[in-house]
């Protein structure tokens, strides 16, 4: 089977490419070729017996995506996306990654599939940021599309796209609406929604974190682990049973930042817990305020699409994956 | 007042031309210029003291729309689509016109803002195509966007286009979903849903007319007057309101066919009931079984938008409007 990664370079397409090499297979298929691309050249993941196709591609680029579709992948994981904050500060650059690369992608394939009747499974990375207030507390699965960002604008209509190219037999297409992932590896960042990390991250590595939010802010989370786990239910399963509509809402944990709090303080104690500074940040809390609380992700989690089911699971699984099992 | 409207030359396109002439303003504003465009040139329209612009303009060109934002209309109608069933046979034409036409009319706006600070009221046609099955009995306003059509992909991609271009302060965006205009004037067309018009047009014709699906059919309708009154409203009235959701699903009749032929046999009498000729077709019924029944459109409602509420008051305005009164 061979799989590509377009995002490969980033956080959850590093970890991914790791996962497929770590498991050799995918839906019971053998993998034995990864072509991986990102802006910048990713990196080669460790121990892969088969073939490794590492470059530097721009798929909002005329011509580009095509060179990945000529490859002819079995499956094609789409992660390559301008985040929410710089798609919000460069109107241009989001538009053109998010919307103009993703529609140049099904393009390519869509020629492809004129060619030949080439028709890969792709995986596309949505965002929870397709809703925006006002919504109930619980978001149902049929809940319209609201973004609230320009970020989550481009995915929404991603996800129309992706349905439309399903629907007209282009491609096998499944949408994954991510929840905010945490807690995120590395350093801090500017992302709004970075403290949620931040908080949790920086206090277990001895360091302070501020938080810029009251402790009544509640959102909707997954572990980098559980995210990687629905891309690769999403490419193992069939995707017939999901009729016309292909973007699914994954599970998560909806905790409050009080809630948050109280996970750290049950698992690494009252010192870590102190290392968290109150700084109240207005932008952050307005832009906070428009983001979900909490998802009834039924249609997922009846395809069998799992996350963690506390926050102490996903404290856990960051001190398992990232810090080696220790704190 | 300057009032552009792309799109001139359809069916709409024209009664609106007529209504704005007519009315000799909008929202209390003196109209004194129309620019007109279409693909082909439009008709002027007669009896007009103001400037009328006429030409043949395809918003899909690069370039095109810089021509119609050039001259800083007020009020810019987008009407421009390929319809329906086109867009479904001609995927690159659909694409191409629907949504890469719509994106380069607003991208054409916002360059303009970024000079000038230009921002003008567009008001959109979408459609109820952006919803499919399944679907409850009567969709809410919130209900999320489930397009099985190109066509309704096309519409719903548009309708979170201009939602952020609104947002972002370029346009002071509305979309106005219309229901299936019936009774259409004219020749019949091949679209499925031609029946719906058809059953009564050609009947008060003395003509006789094939309907292809069971009496138990039932849809969303509202006459060609008052889909002219959803785009002179939407243009008149405050869009603050909207907030950030600037889509509306438009009010309408929820009638069966089987209530059209009674409303027709209470107008016009049996001899014309007895000109519609029952001819299944298979097609025809999988396409209208995917179609939306009924709209609780609350919100189109609360800010003064006005449909028929009864069948038989849409085949009166046909003959007011279409057939000088009498039948």
């Amino acid at each position: 089977m061979h799989i590509a990664i377009i995002g490969a370079a980033g956080m959850i397409g590093r970890k991914l490419s790791e996962r497929l090499v770590a498991d050799g297979s995918l839906g019971g298929h053998a993998v034995n070729r990864l072509t991986l691309v990102d802006v910048i050249e990713p990196g080669r993941p460790a121990g892969f017996a088969g073939r490794v196709d590492a470059s530097a591609v721009d798929i909002s680029v005329p011509g580009q995506a095509a060179r990945i579709v000529g490859t002819r992948p079995d499956v094609i994981f789409h992660l390559a996306a301008i985040v929410s904050a710089e798609a919000e500060l460069d109107f241009e650059k989001g538009y053109g990654i998010n919307l103009e690369g993703t529609r140049a992608l099904f393009e390519a394939i869509r020629l492809a599939h004129l060619d030949d009747g080439y028709r890969p499974c792709v995986v596309f990375t949505s965002s929870i940021a397709v809703f925006g207030a006002p919504m109930p507390d619980v978001i149902p699965d049929d809940f319209n599309l609201t973004p609230l960002t320009s970020y989550g604008t481009q995915k929404a209509m991603s996800e129309l796209l992706l349905a439309d190219y399903t629907r007209r037999g282009f491609i096998d297409g499944i949408g994954i609406r991510l929840p905010t992932v945490c807690v995120r590896p590395g350093k801090p960042n500017k992302a709004a929604s970075g403290f949620f990390s931040g908080i949790i991250r920086e206090p277990l590595a001895g360091q302070p974190a501020i938080l810029p939010v009251p402790d009544t802010v509640r959102h909707w989370h997954a572990s980098p682990r559980s995210a990687i786990g629905f891309l690769i239910h999403a490419a193992s399963i069939d995707l017939q049973p999901l009729g016309a509509r292909r973007s699914l809402t994954m599970p998560g944990v909806s905790a409050s930042v009080g809630e948050q709090i109280e996970a750290l303080r049950s698992i690494a104690g009252e010192k870590a817990v102190s290392l968290i500074r109150r700084e109240p940040d207005e932008l952050v809390m307005k832009i906070v305020g428009g983001w979900a609380k909490a998802f009834a992700p039924e249609r997922a989690t009846s395809l069998g699409f799992v996350a963690e089911t506390t926050f102490e699971e996903i404290i856990r699984v960051h001190i398992e994956d990232e810090l080696g099992g220790r704190i």
